[in-house]
């Protein structure tokens, strides 16, 4: 008679006995356009029962690993500084006991605060970006810290920048990307290139899985025509398999509210699939 | 570092603290028009953040109580008895440990084997019922066990059975009941004096959801237009407060696939809220 | 092996067996806002399986008559006189053939071509009007025909009318009512009286759907809110026993493609059981 | 040949020749469930053809009134003390030229920049407060400013609050009320003295749509089952005749997210009707 | 004046008449996640109106040739072999009048039956199989008939099972597979090949259509991310022309409590005319 | 304070400052499926800020250029050859006054007043059609002006036609064509040679948006699976570049009622802001 358990899966271990930490962070604060990402851990986490725990592209099994999945963050709701520290506390936490963290999102300013905490561990920290926005402003109606900078913010905490996918933005951000960033437009071409160069490197992996074509992701606040099949995202997470130091990652921007067939749900469980036994080394 | 608890609202109390135990029953195997209500115990888990701890109609709030949530049960899935007798044991195994135990369907036939369970402790049981139908026939599609048959089945075990709101069924069935039991057609009139009467007795109440109207309820497989209001159920709820021997309860038929809004769920919520305190003397 | 009978319920009778015949006519032409009604008649086909073929309303059986359900009229679609014409034509025949007519809309408009067959029969014809709107306009958009005039256009014909429900018009149509016709504003108050008056009279039944409030009923076209509960409809239907000469009726202004939960499908669905009960007397 | 003009129905006058104006302010930043009431100006526009503009129940008609619209208010989205500067400088705007403002939420919080631009005019404001919630925390989530805490800023503002239908809340709202103002539970019992009491007073009416019962009203965030019907809405709006100093109002939290059917749309558009024809007295 | 006649599309003709039968088989009572193909036969045939009897594919029309539709099966709905004994009869039926069986799921164990009774006529059977999962279990939640083992069934039948698309499994099943079937991975590369050798073989078709993307293909219970597009699905249909022997075959899996737009429903659709028209040699 | 601007995206300049001019046009009379494409252009707009001002494929902004949004067309809703004259006066107003008209559906049967009055300017008009659906009919269900016969009358008007991505239609249909215009079946191979020949022609571009995959565009009333990409759209829109005389341009069908997500009403929005930077050369 033990309490409810609704890990994701078959993540079902205990925090000290695991290699993988899964938490999300229900923060859809500074969504411009429609709101309700903040649902999208625990959508994912009911859900999951849908999918198998063996994955025939990796041909390995979530079974075999030790995972923990603490569920949502608690954070202070309206407080956007007080959300992202409660962030980057568990994302420190989580290195510091030697553990790799993955986040569940929430928009994708979350990905700011858990970036923060590794390049403290790891200075020379590089980030693989799949996405269809630049997310690279300086500011955004305002504000330094929003789904619209979050790019730019991890760039100037010191991360190596490489996007792909990307088909949306301001003149100005592909403009400044040119100079600063590696900027792949539309697609994933040269991803294989780029994940060969960044063979031995630490690397964080953040999937804004609105890069995907909303024909395959409807259950997205922005949605932008145009994007990739899944198919080339699985390509993508086999290529990452050639990575041997990826610190932690991340997938965000689903919008549970947006989703009433469930599909969207279901991709996004299946990405994190294959990013928990990518993180399993 | 604790693993994701999606126990309903604050119940977030370990089994052996608990007073009231909630369980539900992901079963719909004998459903015969839209299946879904398997779904129905996570969907109420995770929306049960959008409501208060405290009810303003009893003056008590969830916080003040040990609840314990113990899940969905796992179910052999296309095993019909197999499922059955996973829930006779579940609630036999909570009454042994003194404990209440509170149900979450499922159909509706999942009140069988929890009243079989309670039946051997309680001689003298009898149901409350608020129903749309009268789930009395002798078999369905050739079936014993079935939602259309599970009042009937409570009778054969031995319960005393008054149901409420009925507003659907076969003719027999309605002839059948004249003789055996007590039923109240259309609505919940006489539900005073009836609870008046079982004051001190073992009492059991089975809500099916569906005595709603669709109006407030349409998330259900089978709406039967020209039911009750929510705020007739809550009166309800009130009056179940005279009785001072609840030895279990249920809420069946919900159907998170036939809920866009989410507000068949949050009714569904608001009477499991109720119903917890109820069940907290 | 026979070919599929999707006919509604079990009325599975042939057309010359028959007392009582169902059609529904696929017309949403002349909609002003949401259009989709077309799709009503078949809709309520396929889940007519989720309703008893007994009502214990008026404790009678659908299998115990024989009525036939000829299914959607062929009409041709772009062509509104054509397509009221079919309409026409069809009930005509069914008169001549001494049967009573029963039309799922389709937009009310359909009522028109329908009345103006029986009153062919019956110069002496009454109608009994449950809606939302008055529909009274003498023109609507410039055109004569409109489910926005179809009301004034039967009383062009020569037909008595009791509104009744009515909480939407102009005000030019609520004071042309005061000296035409007998309506009740907001609520179905004076029914009882003025079905006693019309005891022996030829009385045709329409009623728009969206009369019941949107909570009962969202899936329509034009919902407006402050109507009346379902169990209010039931009670007209109750009283319409005491008429003695319904010499046919009509539902209309479902729209299947705003009814993602089906209980506005369901709502029509059993009051159409009842209408067709009421038609065999 | 002149720009697309989406005024709210036939509220097509310019600023300057209007007595009343609408506007929307498009902020759901504290929401704590289910986000999106920020799209609720622009859907509520784009629907309300789908009214008539003749109100039956007061005689009166929106084509006889110059009212304007100016639309969704420009505000700083992640930025919530800059947009409540916007709410508050608008609403002074409004009154400083003489005219009644009315305004479309957003989520509650609006009222208060609202009530605080008008009680600088009006020192001796009155609030009538129809909603679900108390909206009486003095803080929440560690915010001072909420949507849960609203109705209190608007008592430390110095206004005097009249509450009804409130069924949510936590117990230490519930009896703060008590001894701070009137608030009668549940239902809108009462309602009429409270009118006739502050008849010549000024008065700003606040509607937060959850009032609604959610059968009637499911496209809110934060459903709260057993509510009021819509026609009891209807009646509160016609006591509202009676009130001979109205200087301002709006409704809340209308989630077009949530609204598949758009049935809830509908009866934020009914009642914004009725609001306007009120304020032009 | 005929009854209600909801045939597919234009598959007008009578049984003794036709050369191909389509029947539909409500089953999905072993689905593990999410349930509702029963009603998959009743949408698709309502729906039928919306696609072109002729088609460019193959340049054939569904006019020129003799197709019945007998309907939904009439299947104790409990009892799953019963239900299955109900398809098995039905199918064997059908081929000894010499026509040839197109079944619409349901769920995919529908197919066990159907080729149960074909292989007692075509001894030497083939099955092309496209499908997301392997369906290749032994047993399922404890049950031998199960749609994760129909494949598993299907072999021991004696059937040679060709499989493609697959992208779902547990890890023993793609290793059983390796020594048992043929199984491709992932896409239909092959298919040409495999279709060529089985050219003059007796053939059964069956399709699951989750092998299509949930992009393109969300009305279905268990999506599976990663799947092939409908330009994939209709090359296979072109490819299956040079198959000189088709005996029969199924469309499985389509769910409409799970397809709001209707576009999964018309994608079934749409299969489904390629199919009859290739049966129709 | 000025009236709300709901002009698409940054479309907001006045109609005698504008080169370009956008209107929407509510018809969806002759609509023989699914209606409701009438809603299209108010949706396009209210969910237009949900996508850059910029374009990263042409590498040019809407905020460089003027343009006008002048709304929904009011037009006789029920009189189909008044609301064709509605269009038809604007555009030829357009044009007039020396701007582009860039139109949005509404069904398919609004190009043809739009072609009536380019084709009075420019006599040697070329039309690029990208579609599922031939509508080439002479007449369809009696009419000779419906969305199934627009391209025949376009070819009536003495325009040259070229049709890419075909995949439904009559037999005949596909047979008339290929003696009297160029039609592309499946896909949109051999758009660059056509654009290469017509260079230097005046161009009319109508894409009915059907002529994506309905994995990518659920919501039109007629999907036809087996479509284009948006990825493949986006190519013939850069293909059209290449155009120097684009002299108007519409998309249609799109259906709001349809588009659950809005995805579907994202892509129209897209396609709409590379159409407008088309057409400002």
């Amino acid at each position: 008679m033990k309490k409810v358990d609704l890990s994701f899966q078959s993540c079902k271990s205990e925090y000290k006995d695991s290699d993988v930490v899964i938490f999300s962070a229900p923060l859809d604060l500074t969504t411009s356009f429609r709101p309700g990402t903040r649902f999208a851990g625990n959508h994912i986490r009911i859900d999951s029962v849908g999918i198998e725990w063996y994955s025939p592209y990796q041909d390995k099994s979530l079974k075999d690993y030790n995972t923990c999945d603490i569920g949502d963050l608690e954070m202070p709701l309206g407080d956007l500084e007080g959300a992202l520290d409660v962030i980057y506390k568990t994302t420190k936490k989580i290195i510091e006991d030697k553990k790799t963290p993955l986040m569940i999102g929430g928009e994708h300013l979350v990905t700011y605060p858990a970036v923060k905490a590794l390049i403290e561990e790891y200075k020379n920290l590089h980030i693989i970006h799949l996405d269809a926005h630049t997310d690279l402003r300086d500011e955004f109606l305002g504000m330094k810290l929003s789904h619209a900078t979050v790019l730019r913010r991890l760039y100037d905490l010191g991360a190596k920048i490489y996007s792909f996918g990307i088909r949306s933005g301001d003149k100005h951000e592909f403009e400044w990307a040119k100079e600063h960033i590696y900027l792949r437009k539309f697609d994933l071409e040269t991803l294989d290139e780029k994940v060969n160069l960044l063979k031995d490197k630490p690397v964080y992996i953040t999937i804004d899985l609105d890069v995907l074509d909303p024909g395959v992701f409807p259950g997205t606040g922005t949605p932008e025509p145009g994007g990739i099949q899944f198919k080339e995202l699985l390509q993508a997470l086999e290529l990452f398999r050639n990575l041997n130091n990826i610190v932690g990652a991340d997938i965000v921007e689903l919008n549970p509210l947006l989703d009433s067939s469930g599909a969207s749900t279901m991709a996004a469980i299946k990405a994190l699939r294959e990013l928990i036994l990518l993180l399993h080394k």
